[in-house]
């Protein structure tokens, strides 16, 4: 029975997990006010401590068999592509889902970061969303099918754009230019997504139809580059 | 012959052309000292004003036909895609690219947009950096060769980029999230490269080679989505 008084209490926060995710949240949540945070590598769970809220941030296929063995009230993944149905603890599920790309030595600016939230049930909910908002600013409510769609939608904006910057990088390395000329052009393509949609941001050579220039630049191209060039290109006509 | 110290006189600089170049550039040089500048529509050639340089910002399959028109003494155009000896004027010819996206009713800061610039000998080198300068920090020196390079890689990281973006927001608007919880990774995505190169950014299911991930998103897309997902899939993991 929760009879407990949230804000009248302390929440302890037990992180499982010591990769870059487990991390930067046990830094962020012990700077942050009534709460007390433990943190506990994965393959030490001989004995595991009491906590309100249980936050397993380890790989997405080791999720299922550490959930399995932990009896905490509130047991949550950390997982952009795991369903809250896969926690496999018999006790409360949720999702705790901060979508952002965490490295090892960047800061991270927790206001700044989206936190995507799912719960079982009202209460639940409300408790993750005190939890988020002790360290962020940003929480929506996110399913498990929608936080799929956001995780593939993730992979566009962020893998697979960051592979084009590899691609421009090496363009530029082949062409002796200093890639730093594009940094300007890449971060204002960034920005521009905030005040016009992507459809009407679009400029070059695709949307125009400019087959000339895009001839000419094929040329420049070897034959994984031109396959990108040209699949992308069709996909801008269409 | 060049007797005078271009120091001490006002530079005249004539833009010819009414897109957005033409325009965001002469509101800036309006605003620089030790400049006079006139703008005039490509349509109306008949009586062409004197400049020390004469920039010809137009579509790039009108360069050669306006500046075959032109008597001037220095004439640059503002091409990313078209040489430097494709100008057809009889006297100086040289570029001055600015690579940036211009958009109609966004402001641009000058202060960031990277200057390429290229001339036939120094002293109109000198002086289109002397211009460069008068308005903007950054410029570099970049002959057409470079300069076509730059432009193919721009469309990886722009044009393209844009469209990875658009894929993004379709999903999001299929599955009723609101593409703003990608902003902050999109920004982030953009960032990170300052600081690291785009290969030791690279992140995801590619990269790792996580099949079993790369099979879940597939299902998500569309014909078109996963074409895209796939070849890039594989030039990362290459």
């Amino acid at each position: 029975m929760k009879n407990f008084n949230i804000f009248a209490h302390m929440i302890s926060i037990l992180i499982v997990g010591n990769g870059n995710v487990a991390t930067h949240l046990y830094n962020a949540f012990l700077k942050a006010d009534q709460l007390t945070v433990t943190q506990l590598n994965s393959r030490n769970l001989r004995e595991i401590p009491k906590a309100t809220i249980t936050i397993i941030a380890v790989s997405d296929d080791a999720i299922a068999t550490i959930s399995s063995k932990i009896n905490n009230s509130l047991v949550v993944h950390t997982s952009g592509s795991v369903a809250m149905e896969d926690l496999k603890n018999t006790s409360s599920k949720g999702v705790f889902y901060m979508l952002q790309t965490f490295s090892k030595n960047k800061k991270i600016d927790f206001s700044r970061v989206p936190f995507c939230l799912e719960a079982e049930n009202k209460e639940d909910y409300q408790l993750l969303a005190i939890l988020a908002k002790s360290i962020g600013k940003k929480i929506y409510p996110v399913n498990s099918e929608q936080r799929k769609a956001l995780h593939v939608a993730a992979v566009f904006v962020n893998n697979f754009t960051n592979h084009l910057y590899k691609i421009g990088n090496d363009i530029c390395i082949e062409n002796n230019v200093p890639f730093e000329i594009l940094h300007p052009l890449i971060y204002e393509t960034a920005q521009k997504i905030k005040t016009l949609s992507p459809e009407e941001a679009q400029t070059g050579p695709a949307i125009r139809n400019d087959k000339k220039t895009i001839k000419n630049h094929l040329e420049l191209l070897n034959d994984q580059q031109q396959k990108i060039y040209k699949l992308i290109t069709t996909s801008i006509k269409n």
